[in-house]
């Protein structure tokens, strides 16, 4: 066997081979890893990503890095914030350009904790993530690359992928063995090729982009904020970074142009000459160029993210557009993690393989309304600038309902839901509750239900109710793998909502046999610490109560069920003031849809949250085993376990 | 020469010798050094505080902390926050305690950005300080002691202080030169000795405290809360920490018992067994002790901090208190940023010398008030615990100010205030403006005025116009040793307060004798980066111009003369709602009190706010050069340079 190539005798065994440390590999290696999965992970860059490359944190995606526990260690770089985009056009008579308006980046209508972009170079974001590989043990491996991979489930079902490496100097070669491949590739992924995957163009324009980050001096009153400036010149977007710096894309190319080519190209002092002519009447001179580089780049699709369910794509090797919708990095992250968890939902024994067939649609969904976007987006604006009235009604708080909305200020308003990341909506499926889910019991969905299935859960502040601190209870939850289960409960006064939170907490531990909880408990449950605060029982559930009463008016011994008192630091008293529900005595349940019967108290619920944070299915919670039963129907789906049903059994 | 224990003749000069690094010599070292001076930090301890010692921060501290961009390293720790005190005593009737109130330590009529006490464990903060003063060149050297000193100005004017410093083992000695000498060094303080001050004792009665952190296992409801828990077996206090640990403070002794000795003491074993008879019927049982100490304290104020203004003294070397009132540090921390601003003024050239007389009275004034409201807090709470509907009229939003609080109330909200922090109010003297100020111009302090001189600018929401990014108005200048001066400069489209802008930038600089801006300009002031944010012009000013209206109408090039143009990261929209005012349309000129005239703008007005954070002087911001010859005649009571009046002149 010395004149193979690779030698695969002594092949070491991963859980999953990771190629690329972009945003898409580093999400996904930095989940795995905290939650004890062994990887190898490696890039074909000697370094991280030195200049340049997608830099947008959009609001959504900087509550995942809070959730990760991330943000302060991005936040701490300083970078500039996008709170709201200028639009600059030629003035209706004369020359030069004018402002014709601005807008939100992310109106009020989106119930945003931040409500801004964050730009920050890549590079810096890249180091956040591999500091925290780090502390879990985890190396990126440099420069190395992947030669080759086959992967045999018949041959080998535990770790049936077989992976060669190779150092970019071809002096060091290596073979391992996993149950996963994860291409975080960009855009030319090797796997995809060997896989023969295909990639399907939704827009038949490609274009030929400038970009250049640098320091300028200039009159441009704007320079602070994200502008889209069109002249008699041509156009730019003005993308502002930190430390003074500012990003400059100019469009060189399109394949609209007479004389297009893929490689047509401009120097950096062509461009520079282009901006000025551009500004005009401002001046703008360079103080410092940091990056500047030329690509041509065209809207695609891969029209497959695995093939197998156990060699996967995610981020740019699986779509590409145009860097103007500021997406590309947490499009990335949303893949990533969409199948972390999955995976470790599959490799420790809580859902069935077939889970990680919800990965490709429901990424693939949000890449392909991501691109639709991007293009109605841009006609919207080419047709004409909105007007004033537009853009104030676009921004409203609430999305009056009323159907007065018209064409313009509708697809704003969704496109800025969607850029904002709060927008991301997946289908119904196993995952994300319909009427077609295998769930029947009729107390799922209830009326008066606000959120919806497949998308996040509303933000809200509480009370917690151990230490008094204020709290925003989406955020109580780290990233961990697991469920969170949150139970609105009502008044701790109200008999009715007591015996419904007593039975609900009874009924999770009825049995071993019958409830999607019981089946799921820690193999150490016995030995856990009691500072142990999210997964006391299950790696797999968290439980939140949250109370609608103020704070001194709850006892966690008298109130709370003992089975859910355990989870003492997350229970919260719904008793923290909303702008969004001001009349509201209890704002987190009447953001959700709670305690809005016609009786004095109305009901509360139950709501699954994935471990994304996207919701799964809401539940009435009632007297009697009714509430577990649905959950049971819900989880049955599509947990390795079966639960039977126990109404009788009461 | 060989002979003599200190080589003078080689002795290397500082502007500093700063004797100690705990939290009043770090915050002293870290200002100063940011400015550019020349520090020799000393400590006698070989590393930094390992375990207990005082941890508590106020929410005004946090304030400053974040001025100072250390904030973020200080939640990294992920510290306890304390916003909610809870009071056990023994039932009416039985045994054991109940809980007999709750109330917030920080309430909502304190208009305080983080309403909560931060606990940490004090090596952490002050690793926090000296990884900062590492960034400035600053190393404190361990572990030396000072063995001498002695300060002449008639020798030698500009370094009048000669300093003994030794290696605490003996073997290495070096003498230094200083502008100043400052002893941190804590209670026992070696300079006070030297100085032969004496410690005042306000409260003759004197306690032995035992302390002890820890990790317990309990079912006491509040044991993530502070605790006032008094019992028929003895009182303690709960004070929470981060990484579930907790702190339990027990009187052991008091001077008033008629066994009293300050060297009274009790095991670990004793402690806790006190704790369990205390706690009963809750258990508690310790899985760790990370520390335990004993130690006698009573209440002093040192008679003077300093005797010539060459050596000063600050934090407990000047004052010593009981550890319950949490603000060891916190006084420590403004003692220092008192002393270091006023320094920086005097050595930079701006202020007189005689500036450095306000240090003593200022600082020793809060601590006197500090030792009254620990006395007046704890006598209150001996008398009788406070009834709800007490505690819910001392919460409110705002002070009715109609009489109708009782004395209960009263001192209560004096002590939640002053304990936050919030409540410090320096008396009138040369900074701090009052009728008796050199400054008669009657466009001082107009009629409307919310602010108080002396006392922090009110906190307020605004949006900064260049980039819309919607801000902390009170941290947008940094501490940086600057004046804040805030234009409150109404609306742009009133002619009246158009000019009234105009006039004001036009007189800052009508001619280099006149204005206290023009006389202190920067030496480089041609040639500094036009990327420079707060100190274009001048070292000792930033300016901050606030207009009463929405973002969107602000045109800087437009509505801001050119000399506070050049600030252009400090123009703000007074545009964002604000809940302590939710009827105001600029909620941040109603928070200051400007435009409350009778008329339909009203007026605005100029807020010249100290480098430490607190209100100076109050003007009305009018047409003509009255604004700026009131500002001329206030910075012209400490200034170097005296300001001719130019009425005439215009």
């Amino acid at each position: 066997m010395e004149n193979t190539p690779f030698n695969t005798s002594t092949s070491p065994y991963y859980d999953i081979v990771i190629i690329g440390a972009g945003p898409v590999g580093l999400m996904l290696s930095t989940c795995l890893a905290r939650w004890g999965y062994k990887i190898k992970h490696i890039d074909n860059r000697a370094e991280p990503t030195p200049t340049g490359r997608a830099d947008g944190i959009q609001p959504r995606s900087l509550d995942l890095l809070r959730n990760m526990g991330l943000k302060s260690a991005i936040m701490a770089h300083q970078p500039a914030k996008v709170y709201e985009v200028a639009f600059w056009d030629p003035p209706e008579s004369g020359k030069g350009i004018v402002r014709t308006g601005t807008w939100a980046s992310c109106p009020a209508f989106i119930d945003a904790r931040y409500p801004f972009t964050t730009l920050l170079h890549q590079g810096l974001i890249e180091r956040v993530f591999i500091a925290d590989l780090e502390k879990n043990g985890v190396k990126i491996q440099r420069p190395w690359t992947i030669k080759g991979f086959k992967s045999d489930e018949k041959a080998n079902p535990e770790y049936p992928v077989e992976v060669n490496l190779e150092h970019t100097d071809g002096t060091m070669r290596e073979t391992v063995r996993a149950k996963y491949l994860f291409s975080g590739e960009g855009a030319r992924s090797f796997v995809r090729e060997q896989l023969g995957i295909r990639i399907t163009h939704k827009d038949p324009i490609s274009y030929v982009w400038g970009v250049m980050d640098g320091v300028v001096i200039t009159d441009f009153p704007d320079i602070r904020m994200k502008c889209t400036i069109h002249s008699e010149h041509g156009s730019i977007m003005v993308i502002p970074r930190e430390n003074n710096m500012v990003r400059l894309y100019i469009q060189i190319a399109s394949s609209t142009d007479p004389d297009w080519s893929p490689r047509k190209t401009a120097t950096e002092e062509e461009v520079q000459a282009s901006a000025k002519k551009i500004l005009h009447p401002y001046n703008i001179e360079w103080e410092r160029v940091e990056w500047y580089s030329v690509y041509p780049i065209g809207q695609g699709i891969s029209d497959k993210y695995t093939l197998d369910h156990r060699v996967f794509l995610g981020g740019d090797a699986c779509h590409t557009h145009s860097p103007k919708a500021g997406q590309g990095m947490n499009t990335a992250f949303l893949d990533a993690l969409n199948l972390a968890w999955k995976i470790h939902a599959v490799e420790a024994g809580f859902a069935d393989r077939s889970l990680l067939t919800t990965y490709e649609p429901e990424r693939k969904d949000v890449a392909e309304t991501l691109l639709a976007f991007d293009n109605k987006y841009a006609k919207l604006f080419s047709q004409r600038p909105p007007a004033a009235n537009e853009v104030q009604a676009a921004s409203k708080h609430t999305n009056g309902g009323n159907g007065e909305d018209n064409e313009f200020v509708k697809t704003f308003k969704e496109a800025c839901e969607f850029t904002s990341g709060y927008g991301v909506a997946y289908k119904p499926n196993v995952l994300n509750w319909s009427p077609e889910h295998a769930a029947k019991s009729p107390l799922i969905h209830p009326r008066g239900t606000k959120l919806r299935t497949g998308r996040l859960m509303a933000n809200s502040n509480v009370t917690r109710v151990v230490d008094a601190n204020v709290v925003h209870l989406e955020q109580e939850v780290p990233l961990n793998g697991s469920f969170r289960i949150y139970v609105f409960a009502g008044s701790p006064s109200s008999a009715t909502a007591s015996r419904a939170l007593r039975d609900f907490a009874q009924n999770l531990h009825r049995s071993r046999s019958s409830s999607f909880f019981a089946r799921y408990l820690r193999p150490d449950a016995d030995g856990v610490s009691p500072h142990e605060r999210h997964n006391p029982h299950s790696r797999f559930f968290t439980f939140c109560v949250v109370f609608a009463a103020p704070r001194a008016q709850i006892e966690i011994a008298r109130d709370v069920p003992g089975l859910l008192a355990r989870y003492r630091d997350h229970v919260y008293a719904d008793d923290v003031w909303d702008r969004r529900v001001p009349d509201a005595k209890a704002a987190a349940h009447a953001k959700m849809g709670f305690l809005t019967g016609e009786g004095e108290d109305g009901e509360g619920g139950v709501v699954v949250v994935r471990p994304d944070g996207y919701v799964g299915v809401v539940v009435r919670l009632v007297e009697g085993a009714g509430t577990v039963d649905a959950l049971n129907e819900y989880f049955g789906a599509f947990c390795t376990e079966k639960f039977e049903e126990t109404k009788s059994q009461l």
